[in-house]
């Protein structure tokens, strides 16, 4: 019994008549019953959203799902050109590259949004919170360090995403400590350094996946599923009109061949 | 000018202001405004579905989302065990078997009922496309090949996803050619064996994803956007209750060693 | 007992003193006593390569190790942009893209080699062998289908791979019949079409690895092997000199946005 | 002109007569001239190693190649289970999990050996270098962190591969101060805890690389190098002797439903 404690999963089951999904039937509670976005969300909290949860789930996917030809859809497109028969190599691919530097944003802002909260204490007033703001953009910044969830190259005044996030918070009534505490940062920082650098989207969209409950490990996540909705957008887009081919073309004919001596 | 051609995307574009995605401003019109789903059909088909067709793509992406510890789930679990800092590749390696075997069904069913139309004709009567319909059936089962959608090794009866689509579908109006054909092929199955196979839930989320007009080379993809939901319930599972490193202990101790002579 | 058959494997197993390969002690019998090339061959076929098989894999690894910048290492290249901690990432997308189109070709060419052996029958005399060649070709020409392992966009009159590949065939006594045969439908196609296409230099590989025993399932994952080695050259040319952001912000500038109306 | 540094690169070229791999001649310098071992070599260091150097690296690489069914090999042979066509992914998926927890530790004791000799300087005696590792183990220790390289779940006294390594470094002139370090690291550890760990086997492989001249960053990489062709092994085996349906299988029939409330 106990040594099959890892055998438990809480998921799902299937019997001949039935399919069981986090303890409800599949076909009769969930197919027709509630969106994709509820879904998710059941599947990764083991609890159903509110309407107000899923409208800011629903928005955080949205505003995630693509930001143009960045390095992963290249990756995935030039997957697809060598291996058009397996879309989910081209997927793959595409999700890879999700890493420190491109979408990692989305989890370091939750992960330091947290500490700080944690350094203040769960009982912090204003002035603490601003305080504990201080401290830590004070250290990474003489650490050499960026404010995760700061500064954008393309939208250096305002990151249009933000307010709209701040706003459906507001709305819903889920504008809470890591929203909150992300403009206090953003303040913090201004007051500082001088630098006006405005939220970026990557980072309000931490703060508010953090705001509605999901665990900083899992943030990188829904970010992914998010590109995953960008991908095919891009993979459709592929299939009538190639990138991936003559991209190659064009970086093999102007490459210039300087080999080691 | 033309030479360029490869380099024009519809699908999104960025300035300092503001987003487009498919020519609507992304925090205006799309964020708070459309739900996940919606974007998904907005960006593979490039325009906004009526909310009957998002009603069954839900419930579609809502049915494929995951069914237990599949290969492709325990994959994920194991490549989670050994790399937890890039969440990103145990997704990859969850979606990396969706192939001939697991959830190419999707696709399967859909490019056999699209050629069976084809074969019967744009104006097919019924007794036309029965017609077609016995002659694809057959020519399979000659062929020693299964008929795609239909049986299941769980379900031997009924797949209990399978009523639940045809009942949105009728319900949203979305009731099409090829759910309507994927019922006349297991009939005549059925009559042709003497062996009732239910129509399983893969193929009858083909049928209706062909219906809402996704082109067939997608639509393994819609359901690999489905499965990454699961993966990520799986890979939160596995964050609190690991079954990856304690089942590659129970493999490592049971497996008995034959070496080649 | 038989239950378990599954869990039988012949490739390795430790204890607390010495870990054992395919039968043989992995640090007295195969560390220092063994190439990678030859370890290769005996983890595949589960026989030790004579000097001169060895001899044969090592031209064929060495030659598929790299091709400039193709798809693939530019989709790794782009995947290490966005994810330089994970070179497991960048590796893994480097490999998804080799498919139908890139890389296929060293399997394809051995299946259509194997296709054509079994149809002239083993005992076929010269010319039975060249009148299954001429209906293997001429089947595959009526339906507008290429011969696999003909033809190179770059090395229109000789791929230089060739020649080098038959000469240490023929020194190494390891000239069999797939090889054989590849020129016999070099020939017949040239005559047939008029048309001189040389043989590719992945046409040759995959001819030499049939000829070498590997199973045609494998002969793609022994280019991905050689292809790894040629990434981790690209990898760490991208850690001195990146290519991926640039490439990156290139496209972004230079890509026309065209949003469906 | 400098605005194209980034489509440098010395790897390779071809053009319609020959290949040019890091300013070789692929036909002539390096196919039937050089083993796959070298070319690797060559490939991430820009030069071809010494006979001795070869003798080494290809020793780590058959070291390093498989340790029988784990978590990254069980992934791949499930992904193989769903997607029997797409080699690729299978590969891909067994790479995906080297990671912190896996193979990781062949680049971690690498980097924890540099920072030791960093530490110590260019100049050290003997003495020095000692100070250095009981301050870096003391420093860790006292974080309670592991010491890389030291430690084994199986090899408990010793590792089979750390004196193979040591023996055929010695042999080749090659042990470097990385190896020496290492040894220098297990004697600290031991007289300042009381418990003798041995020098595993991915420890021993990475100072054997870091002495080769690898940098730390491609180390992994090289590690994934040597898997693939471990993977090759089981995959081969899989199609023979299938190991991912049937763990799915009794994965799926023991597996205890534990729904949330």
């Amino acid at each position: 019994m106990s040594e099959e404690r890892w055998l438990r999963t809480g998921i799902g089951a299937a019997d001949a008549d039935s399919i069981t999904l986090l303890g409800r039937d599949l076909a009769r509670d969930l197919m027709g019953e509630v969106t994709f976005t509820e879904l998710t969300f059941l599947l990764v909290q083991r609890r159903m959203p509110s309407p107000e949860e899923t409208r800011l789930l629903d928005a955080v996917l949205v505003s995630l799902a693509d930001h143009g030809l960045t390095p992963t859809v290249l990756a995935a497109r030039l997957t697809h050109t060598g291996a058009p028969e397996s879309i989910q190599g081209a997927i793959a691919a595409g999700l890879l590259g999700a890493g420190s530097v491109f979408l990692g944003v989305v989890e370091d802002t939750a992960r330091f949004l947290e500490a700080v909260l944690a350094d203040a204490g769960a009982e912090a007033s204003e002035a603490e919170l601003r305080a504990a703001a201080e401290r830590a953009v004070a250290q990474r910044l003489d650490a050499g360090e960026r404010i995760p969830g700061l500064g954008h190259p393309v939208h250096k005044v305002q990151d249009p995403r933000t307010p709209r996030i701040y706003e459906i918070a507001e709305e819903t009534g889920r504008l809470g400590p890591h929203l909150r505490l992300l403009r206090i940062v953003a303040d913090v920082h201004r007051e500082g350094t001088g630098a006006a650098l405005p939220i970026n989207g990557a980072g309000v969209d931490g703060a508010a996946l953090a705001d509605l409950g999901f665990p900083p490990a899992l943030l990188r996540g829904l970010a992914l599923l998010a590109r995953t909705a960008g991908l095919l957008g891009h993979l459709a887009e592929e299939m009538d009109n190639p990138l991936g081919m003559p991209l190659y073309r064009e970086v093999d004919e102007r490459a210039v061949y300087d080999p080691p001596e």
